[in-house]
């Protein structure tokens, strides 16, 4: 189904499902984009007591799942601002990870008026309901056509 | 060469080198992290007028030249936040991006002085010249070990 800006309201919390991550993937991620190494060595102690995932690579885990259950493609324009982006505890081999997106304002653009601007709060919690990441975004979500 | 902590000071940018991104990459991202279809179908028109790569795309290819040129494995100790956070202009299939990194505050721990706490602006912009990304990182980085 898709959604549009007028299926935005405040206050209303989308559970985003959850996935399952693994040590050959966060060292995957970790080689290409942030090849720290508690990102890439499985057999580190270092300043985690372990590998713990990119931060990077949880929030783009992140934004997946958001575009998959709380974005439609023929209304969505984009995003142009994060704010707040954090990574409470780490990610560690094994996690499952949560997310969830709740629409913290929406309104319309005063100067294009076949768009809204929503402000989203995302959150990501691990098996242990401990939060591991939380972000603010701002999307463009285009109005219903209409008929 | 090992930085640490008394190596990064305030006000000091460091170029972090630059990297060609073509349409393949920026595909294969997408449809790992970001699969609006904006940023997965080369054909397209849409509201950008072509394909534009996923800002968590272009952020972590940002995060993968800070990691060679500005973090030390042996010092570094991970990052806990970012704010501001921007893409103010879209990346394109053919783009080259040129990163730097520029120390905005460094102050020891008071709670843990084996480290210090670094605050750095990290600026994208592409080979117009353009800033196609921005941000604020604080980062945590050991002091230099006494002999």
């Amino acid at each position: 189904m898709t959604r549009y800006f007028e299926d935005y309201v405040q206050g209303v919390t989308t559970d985003c499902g959850s996935v399952d991550l693994d040590e050959a993937s966060i060292v995957e991620f970790a080689k290409n984009y942030d090849p720290q190494p508690f990102h890439t060595d499985p057999g580190i102690e270092g300043p985690y007591g372990g590998l713990i995932a990119s931060g990077w690579h949880t929030v783009s885990l992140a934004m997946r799942q958001v575009v998959d259950c709380y974005l439609s493609g023929e209304s969505s324009l984009g995003g142009s601002a994060v704010d707040e982006l954090r990574w409470p505890a780490p990610v560690r081999p094994g996690d499952t990870l949560r997310f969830r997106a709740t629409v913290t304002s929406a309104r319309t653009s005063a100067s294009k008026p076949d768009r809204g601007i929503i402000h989203t709060f995302i959150e990501g919690v691990n098996q242990h309901g401990v939060t591991i990441l939380s972000l603010n975004v701002v999307n463009f979500i285009l109005v219903r056509p209409t008929a």
